[in-house]
């Protein structure tokens, strides 16, 4: 309930503060740690607030646009964050205090929050209660939150994948791509993943049982690896990535092939992205590239996750997180995430209980 | 009927050969007319091929890629066109003998056949007997032939148009995109069009009633041009030209916009094509790139033709034709394709009867 007359208990709130907006490569410099106080209690005028414990932050590549400053007019996923303020993102977290009578203290929720170890949320309409408390709750920054919806839909909609067509997916490893792969092994596809270490693309043939996998930094040609991998062509390429990877991929469609291009974090930290040569390719193929963002897919949710929740206790869909601990690592975890440093779904841990 | 026990009567054959494949611009050297012969009658052993005196001969921006020496393996819409024989495309004709129970000495048929005058067709299925003779005849190298069903196709199918939707259309005066423009209209769409020279901006502007158009030559900003023209964005842009105008309308996209990818004449003479610098783009706004060829929608040609030939009844659609004369002619008329020497749609009137 709301703490109206209650003593204003408060607790410490550190926070991850944008120092600057970016250019170029992002760098830890750009954000600082501040320690901040949190009233825990929904302030009393509040008719439908939420105040929030977070507990597990999810960290993605799609944040560093966020970090940029856009011009007016720019179609951007989220607005720029704010210099001097909290950086925000997918979270899972508990409520601690409720003035919205679908949220009661206690239960576990996910949607977007602050990065920082508590948070008022003013419109608790975009918070989803979790009801699958027996699988992981950090599974909700990942597999069941945003980036698994994201491959699903991604993969399903856009994708369209029909039993025995070749699937390429870019950052297999990923918290994108990791999934797309599983799903597209359900789907009866011949999956191939790239990756940028010779531990993920183990990790992508082993754990995530793709077919093929290449290292991308180890091999002198992409195109070349494309055909060894995938000699009679692509039917469906999942496209983290962009820039070099989708160029040559875009070479190696099939007729009637599909590009769904989710995410091209190779180019998130160029001033001037880079050119992409083989475009035209797509005319004799007839080849579709579509953009896809999972915002217009959130009416899936509900759909996606019974659906994966079955995959995951079949152990049809088997996960890899990398995790940090404390809200002090949150920076560096997303640095991380632009070198390849993680290995699967980079989240933080801020507190488990 | 076939010319079986009759007198093998020949006539002369003037040709447009390949000279050598090309890289690079193509120049009329790479050409050459030869002399040749041909027999007036279908051979004897033959029980379905036709003869047909070509009447009209279509230019077409995409036999460049035919010029080229592909590698094996390479997705091409057609074979590379042979060094020492005829280049071939889609013309209109007339039957002079046949050993095909649907073709009649005297129909008139569209389809392909080389860059000669008379033309043996041994696999006739792929012709088409004219019907609508009430029509100049020319209007099946554009209208109501391959330009004309690429254009509504690749319109109506690929673009999907709704009613108030905001369509671009480069190339806007030649053979697809006049006709893209006055089907736009016909939708309930507003339309802008770009073309290289004044002459052809009046011409879109007041004969294909395109709402506003601009001449991407004289324009020092193409973004520029496009949100003074476009302020609240494009739908759908139907492209013809690739290169910088594509990626300055990637900029100017909407949400869920649809950029058909129909013809990228910008790009057909570089040896290393520009790099699409803004593909980035389509992420956030979701925009679908569809590369589109009219082989897979032949089987809407019947639809096609019936509504076309309405609309052109009516005075809906308007046609720009931009004739020569005579089969010597034809190696300027192709080349003058790549530097929009034509205005509209670019034809060869090998004879009228």
């Amino acid at each position: 309930m709301a703490g109206g007359g209650e003593e204003a208990a408060t607790a410490r709130n550190k926070k991850v503060v944008l120092r600057r907006h970016v250019t170029g490569f992002p760098t830890e410099e750009d954000m600082e740690i501040v320690d901040d106080t949190a009233a825990l209690h929904v302030p009393a005028v509040s008719t439908a607030a939420v105040l929030v414990k977070n507990l597990y932050l999810s960290c993605d590549p799609w944040m560093r646009g966020r970090m940029s400053k856009h011009d007016d007019g720019d179609v951007v996923p989220a607005p720029d964050f704010v210099v001097g303020e909290a950086l925000a993102n997918f979270m899972v977290g508990k409520v601690i205090d409720s003035a919205h009578p679908e949220f009661k203290v206690g239960d576990h929720v996910w949607g977007t929050s602050g990065w920082e170890e508590y948070t008022l949320i003013t419109q608790p309409e975009s918070l989803i209660r979790i009801k699958n408390t027996q699988l992981p709750l950090s599974y909700y920054t990942g597999v069941l939150g945003m980036p698994g919806l994201t491959a699903y839909a991604g993969f399903m909609e856009v994708g369209r994948p029909k039993r025995g067509d070749s699937v390429f997916v870019s950052a297999a490893s990923g918290a994108v791509g990791q999934i797309v792969g599983q799903l597209a092994k359900i789907a009866g596809c011949y999956v191939v993943g790239s990756a940028g270490s010779d531990e993920k693309v183990h990790l992508i043939k082993t754990k995530f049982g793709f077919d093929d996998a290449f290292n991308y930094k180890s091999e002198t040609d992409l195109s070349a690896a494309l055909k060894r991998c995938l000699p009679d062509g692509i039917d469906i390429y999942f496209d983290n990535v962009g820039g070099a990877t989708l160029d040559a991929a875009l070479l190696h469609m099939r007729k009637g092939g599909r590009v769904v291009a989710c995410g091209m974090i190779s180019q998130y930290n160029l001033e001037q992205p880079d050119g992409v040569r083989n475009l035209m390719t797509i005319i004799p193929k007839a080849v579709r590239v579509e953009g896809f963002n999972v915002g217009g897919y959130v009416h899936m949710y509900a759909r996606f996750e019974e659906e994966m929740v079955e995959y995951i206790k079949e152990g049809k869909v088997v996960i890899m997180e990398d995790a940090v601990e404390g809200i002090e690592s949150a920076p560096a975890a997303l640095i991380g995430l632009f070198s390849g440093r993680n290995v699967g779904k980079q989240l933080v841990v801020v507190a488990r209980e």
